[in-house]
């Protein structure tokens, strides 16, 4: 059971959101920016990749196994997501992405050891600035979505759970400004 | 100098707002709904002094010095946040605001500890659910802001330096709808 009540049996960030609409709409208003955003350097698959990896990272079931299943419905690949967790260096990822995923890492456990040297290797990979901000603010961000569903004792159904294939396609699909009864 | 071009002289999370605007619109909506609300249990002063909290926890000079003088600025003591941070047990906070804290800490440093016994100690001590809820927000929140600031290698002027008096009050004043030229 949550810390402090929020709708029974919706699980993960999906309870306090709709609990709290007033901070859940500018919330999934930035994962929309970021995570919706196709462009020719950095594609919704890889955003949902980073953000899969903080959070596992960050030992969150619920945003690694929910992001993770959205990051394998856009690139098409099952259980893609868990093999880059488990070794960026073998999952068979660009270089360029291999690079973004590595500035992520520094930015969820210290910000501060990112370095121009990190951000060039990426550049020369083909990033652009704005791919780098992009990388940078995702991991800030699902440093904070992580603590919010962490922090107030969400519940989470076990990894490899059935429930994160069905989340993953309908976030791939719909995005997130819709992906909350309130805001629907 | 930052890690991607950013406004020159801007300090902080300024320079990367005013250049990324779309992020920086739900950001300080999110700020907002978290640090301008008055309420009887939970004040301006105590949300900015969580925010500045966890600010410093991570390491993050220009959030600290920020959001600790708008803290200041909130409350009328000088350099009252300051000695929040050195130690929470003899600032002269009330235990509620106490109990408080150390939520915001263990979000910091790891969600996953916070217990119901955390969160029914601020209860017992007058905290609604609405500042449970908000308390943890807040100190994710600053765990994205921080790292949004620091992985981008932005500006930030020197502890203490009379910047972050003008910046509080500022911040204070306007609260953070406003705080960016882009959305002025």
């Amino acid at each position: 059971m949550a810390h402090i009540p929020v709708p029974a049996n919706i699980p993960g960030i999906v309870g306090p959101m709709m609990a709290y609409p007033e901070t859940a709409k500018p919330m999934n208003a930035l994962a929309e920016v970021l995570l919706c955003k196709e462009s020719p350097t950095f594609s919704k698959a890889d955003r949902e990749l980073v953000a899969s990896y903080v959070s596992f990272l960050n030992q969150c079931i619920f945003c690694s196994e929910s992001h993770g299943a959205v990051a394998d419905h856009h690139a098409k690949k099952p259980n893609w997501a868990r093999q880059v967790w488990d070794n960026p260096e073998k999952a068979g990822v660009s270089e360029r992405t291999r690079a973004l995923l590595a500035i992520a890492a520094k930015v969820q456990k210290d910000a501060r050891t990112v370095t121009a040297e990190d951000m060039n290797k990426a550049r020369s990979l083909g990033a652009t600035d704005h791919d780098l901000h992009d990388t940078v603010l995702i991991a800030a961000a699902f440093c904070m979505f992580n603590r919010y569903v962490d922090g107030l004792g969400t519940m989470a159904p076990p990894r490899q759970s059935p429930a994160y294939l069905e989340m993953g396609a309908m976030l791939a699909e719909r995005g997130y400004i819709r992906a909350i009864p309130e805001n629907a």
